[in-house]
């Protein structure tokens, strides 16, 4: 069989362990448990989080990587799903407990995430998921675009979370991956929105959306926003997105800061702003979205690594003002 | 005229000015501008704010208090208002600029709030607002039940700002004046709520209201709560309430921190929780709960003293466990 064969000869994949991240060769090719699915990854995608945990963020130990596409090879228990192109969603959960059960799977209390806790990621040949985590890619959406619906999937979730009306006006701080994500998801709501970002490239490809953009801090929009998300900078991000909200307006934060930063919480009380974490979202919307072809992402696209130089792809994605760097096993 | 003889006498007003307060005598009678209200105060209350004042929040100079009811005395361009029962919103607004254009006027960035910025406040035999910032108090609402609308509004904002299920669970921390209140007025939405507080005195007044109540952190509720609000006890109390929140869950701030304090945004981004500053609340609805009888005030108070000794009552309200402390001209 297809996957024994497999199995004699190992696969590739890029793991993380003892604070140093290297390709191991001949790594066992998993072996799906009840309810779970072989996938052969197709593609891959670098996030802030993977590089984040290269600095010890989250404590993982394993396989690397959790933004992937790729093509089912075997689901004992659910044959169907063979050989379809699919996308999944990275949080395991346990099916039992509290969140569980409020079908809040992504908080589920035991949740385990592929390349980030307590299960190994996407930058490998091959991955295992439960096959309830899998979501079909439509034939229209090639490989390149589908390897986006987790950081898209992510910046829907701000839509979940709260309600944004056409007439509204928002602020995205940050033009990095997510941000030009998010600004392009809000902007589909028709409200007046404005990016505020340090690079002109990455600014451009907003722009050439007709989506306005500002490099630096050449405007001034203190309190004009009725929403504004943070999606990188650190606290001088946080600080300024703050600084923009109008009294009775939300903050959303999608950037995680690794400390605990300084916080002025009569202001909050006195301004009666509301702050909303926010973090992953649903995969069939940004799969909806990308099959209408309303979000562009190939723009974001910096370049293609293939596995055999997993550890120069993270490398480059670590360099300033990257965009997105994929991975081809 | 009876407005004519007052102003000959002048009146007492306690006021705050270069760092002390003190009673004055023969202070002058404020004389009602177009579209306002002048009104003999009834009866006045001590809030944290005021006490804040002295310590120096808000940079204020002038007659302290903004929790009052009082009767019209005169107001020229509305007599139909004179010799009614009145309390007053605090904030009073421009009229003119974006939030009071819609209709946010607690949010107006030009306001002046009776007794906290630009404007006297109740601790005083007479004071002055706008008609428009007035509202009748039903004959069946005693004064001293009255004087607590404002607070009463400020727990109610929380619903104006957030949606609370019957099946929700709540927890408020804090036991002092704004807490008590708080925590009756969410009970009365039928939510599964818990009160977190110090005094076994104050929390025994909930308690005889069958609301359960919980001294010292005798409770472990981390991560029970749908819905927490944060009453007071500084920035202990908001780590705690922070801890009860579920994710996905909702954090409540009524406290205000004098000063930055530091919190964890990478908590707020992965447990997805929201954060919701909350100040001045709807008048009317207060009065409608004080007349339904729905809402207990009057074991909060626990004392009542003259305007003479208003310096006295200032002191009293600071002392350790005292509720509410009422000032009578």
């Amino acid at each position: 069989m297809h996957h024994a064969s497999l199995d004699r000869e190992g696969m590739r994949a890029l793991r993380y362990a003892g604070g140093a991240v290297r390709l191991e060769r001949g790594w066992p090719v998993p072996v799906p448990a009840r309810g779970e699915a072989l996938i052969r990854v197709t593609l891959a995608g670098v996030c802030a989080t993977d590089l984040a945990i290269l600095g010890g963020y989250a404590g993982f130990d394993g396989t690397l990587g959790h933004e992937f596409t790729g093509r089912v090879i075997a689901a004992p228990d659910a044959p169907e799903w063979v050989d379809l192109r699919v996308v999944g969603g990275i949080n395991v959960a346990c099916g039992a407990c509290p969140a569980c059960l409020r079908w809040e799977r992504s908080h589920c209390e035991q949740r385990r995430v592929i390349g980030i806790r307590g299960r190994d990621g996407a930058f490998a040949d091959f991955l295992i998921l439960p096959v309830a985590n899998l979501h079909p890619v439509p034939d229209g959406v090639s490989d390149r675009r589908a390897v986006f619906v987790e950081p898209l999937a992510a910046a829907l979730e701000i839509l979940e979370q709260t309600h944004l009306r056409p007439s509204d006006r928002v602020v995205v701080v940050g033009d990095g991956r997510l941000g030009l994500l998010v600004a392009q998801v809000l902007a589909l709501t028709g409200c007046e929105i404005r990016v505020i970002g340090r690079h002109s490239r990455k600014l451009g490809i907003l722009a050439a959306r007709g989506i306005p953009v500002h490099a630096g801090e050449t405007v001034d929009l203190s309190g004009w926003a009725d929403l504004v998300v943070a999606c990188g900078g650190g606290r001088e991000g946080l600080a300024l997105a703050r600084r923009l909200v109008r009294p009775r307006g939300r903050l959303v934060v999608k950037s995680t800061l690794p400390e605990p930063a300084p916080f002025d919480f009569a202001s909050l009380v006195v301004d009666e702003i509301t702050l909303v974490g926010s973090r992953c979202g649903p995969f069939p919307a940004a799969l909806r979205l990308l099959a209408a072809g309303v979000v562009e992402v190939e723009p974001l696209i910096d370049a293609v690594f293939s596995l055999e130089q997993g550890v120069e792809a993270l490398a480059c994605a670590a360099g300033p003002g990257t965009l997105k760097i994929l991975i081809q096993p």
